[in-house]
């Protein structure tokens, strides 16, 4: 690639501000008073896609918020690159958290970011990283260098679950159809240390409901005699892991994946201070299952986290009551090989067992996703790691994430094309947080990276 | 006794029509926006006092709702009888599972009322039961039988934990000094099996806090590898109670009075059915305490039961997060020696000791009150036998409570007197919940035993 350095640091603020005139819509999915910034934010990017040069870019309708769809087609016979992101942003509340208002992006200096970084909702997530691909486009059309076909896929309901994606993705397989999907929604180690996101969670998403008596009892009268729901429901969750902190359901592990030591080895080279990690939580020991590392527990292997629990009497003060209900919302995030579907029927099914019959239990699951690896020994991610090489210097380190981005496995079985997952964001970037921000160096790198893998991934690709 | 059952006869609808009056003013201590009506329901009570034939009655204040006294000394060395009750409330919400509404009282045949009963928030739970003192005096007063002294102290803040009671008996032990007193604020087995509360177990009410994380976690990224206060909140709660279902905090059953073999047949004479309180409640077994009944595990033995617990995402739908926080808020009932505050700390050091280095631990202890039992070899208690026997031709049937009368203790300490607990309520009333309700059958029988008690009493204290 001719003057890729020069082109970007002559745009440098053109970059920014297009970037900052995006994020001052508040395209919030999950609150239905946002609607019209919504659909605002897809129209912006649609123009954004026009600028750049794609021939042919269409507003998408769904059963939800449409999809931005958009393509440069130069040879069929060449390789095609699927870019995937999303428009939409999570809700910013807490509100009173934030330093600046959400919506209105400042630029601001921090420890981490030295060069600056933008304060604002959406600012890596996902529209910061979404954007990057587009300005790769520019400057891959304007100086007549993209070396193979690209086409666009933005949606607008991830933060609420893709259901219109998927409704989409299963009616356009022939639209859609591409050599490598290419997704930055991911994070790296460290600005100085890239990675490359290879694996992701599944995730099955669970709640309980646990009935003692038929309504609420006062505790002096009946204590004692009566089960508890809340007592019965800790005692239930409780059992649910082992002393070493094993997840006890049946059936559960039958399928993980086991790395080999070699694979375990090599993922313990990635730089960790656990001190740094407790100081960051301010806690005083790190905690989970037996026999692994941090790094192994969020990422290789599944966990079992309760998100939320309420029952009985909880405001101020003491009310001395038998509650009639308890619940807990239950969420297992899982590793390769493990079917959502599957796991969430041995929970429903072990749960249920461990009952004592003087209570009723009810399992409703609410949602889940398949997790997904990414070989590494496959041209996108040699192309990926070539492309990282470049631009910082040192071979990106491939990292499991221990999150979930269910649409991943979608794409595989839809569109049967493995992703490459290209994240420029920090875990420090409080994605979902108050003051979320991007770096403006992960910005620029991300722009500057990506035409990079289009180079390499045709260049593979012809071998 | 002359007259007894023809004055009650002959006065049964004024005796209603008077304590559905009372019964219309929302004296709900716990909400400051009653203030007005708690104190216009303490003037009430002293004008019916006086009514009654007290000859001093006075609205004594206090730091809080004030207390209403009075008196009728007709020998100062006769006998005294000291009448406690309450004039406040329980709060009426939730209003919509009411039949009808709270302050309206009206009266409803029902399968164990045949007879009628006053359906109002109060009408069992003290009102009706102190009313029936009001107007047992004016029989013996107005007919000119009263055969010793006569004390009434009514207080209003009994449903929010008797501050100001305590403050004022310290302050008035002259006043108060008495022989007996005279307690109708529990219930009775059934209206054809009638029975005196010898004891009631003592309480201790805490909250707990467990802190993991510095801020709420995506649980995708740090699932696993970071302690998660709900679900170490859980394994806490769960481990209090061994296999057997006894308590496991060290030290708790130390001073737990063991009842004798003898005594526990006694108790198991009481008539009971188990299908029919399975069914009441709408649950397939009853739960407890291995190695003890029904009935003793919710009178003569302690308990520990979460009221309230709650931590992370409790609204609709998903969220996965790890809450930094989970809290609860636990009650354990108390029974004879062993000591509230000793309990308290028993807890507190225990669940310090068994959280893990990844949580911090904050135990808040709310308030708590001593057990309290009876002797059934007393004058007070035969008196009372006496009295039942001839109303109900009877004998009743001791029985332990498991609930809490803090204040009892409270009187033998400062008062030096016992406290006999002669209740007239059923457990169905639903004392404390929607559609409270007072039977007129036992709002009557309360009435003609109370002059009978006032004479065996006198009589036996002769001998």
């Amino acid at each position: 690639m001719n003057n890729l350095k020069s082109y970007i640091k002559n745009n440098k603020t053109r970059f920014i501000d297009e970037l900052i005139e995006l994020l001052k819509i508040p395209s919030i999915s999950a609150d239905a008073s946002y609607k019209n910034d919504v659909l605002k934010t897809a129209d912006a990017v649609k123009e954004a896609l026009n600028k750049a040069g794609c021939d042919k870019v269409e507003i998408c309708e769904t059963p939800g918020y449409p999809i931005v769809y958009g393509e440069k087609i130069i040879d069929p016979k060449l390789p095609t690159i699927l870019v995937y992101g999303h428009y939409d942003v999570q809700p910013a509340d807490p509100l009173e958290l934030w330093d600046s208002p959400p919506f209105e992006p400042i630029i601001k200096k921090t420890e981490i970011h030295p060069e600056g970084a933008i304060f604002a909702r959406g600012a890596c997530d996902d529209k910061g990283q979404m954007y990057m691909h587009v300005k790769a486009l520019e400057f891959m059309t304007s100086t007549n260098q993209l070396p193979c076909n690209v086409k666009f896929m933005i949606e607008g309901e991830e933060e609420v679950g893709s259901e219109s994606l998927g409704w989409f993705v299963k009616r356009n397989h022939e639209k859609l159809a591409n050599n490598i999907i290419l997704i930055s929604d991911t994070g790296m180690i460290a600005n100085d240390i890239p990675s490359i996101t290879t694996g992701l969670r599944g995730l099955s998403y669970v709640e309980v409901e646990v009935t003692g008596p038929n309504r609420d009892l006062h505790s002096g009268l009946y204590g004692g005699a009566v089960a508890n729901p809340i007592n019965i429901l800790t005692k239930m969750i409780a059992s649910l892991h082992d002393e070493n902190n094993h997840i006890t359901i049946p059936g559960f592990y039958d399928k993980v994946e086991e790395l080999s030591s070699d694979e375990r080895a090599e993922m313990a080279k990635a730089p960790f201070s656990l001190d740094a990690y407790k100081k960051a939580l301010d806690i005083d020991e790190v905690y989970g299952e037996k026999g692994y590392t941090t790094n192994e527990r969020n990422s290789i292997r599944p966990t079992l986290d309760v998100n939320g629990i309420w029952g009985g009497y909880t405001g101020e003060g003491a009310k001395t009551v038998i509650a009639s209900q308890a619940f807990a919302k239950i969420s297992m995030r899982l590793v390769p090989n493990q079917d959502w579907k599957e796991i969430t029927d041995l929970f429903k099914t072990h749960f249920e067992s461990i009952a004592p019959k003087s209570v009723k239990v009810k399992v409703t699951p609410h949602h889940g996703g398949q997790g997904y690896v990414t070989p590494i020994d496959t041209i996108g991610y040699k192309a990926a790691s070539k492309a990282y090489q470049d631009t910082f210097g040192k071979t990106p380190i491939p990292q499991r994430s221990g999150g979930s981005i269910p649409i991943v496995s979608l794409f595989e079985d839809e569109l049967k094309s493995k992703t490459i997952l290209m994240g420029f964001g920090l875990n420090s970037d409080a994605i979902h947080s108050p003051n979320e921000h991007f770096g403006i160096f992960n910005y620029l790198k991300g722009i500057e990276t990506i035409p990079l893998f289009y180079n390499y991934f045709t260049e593979l690709s012809k071998q």
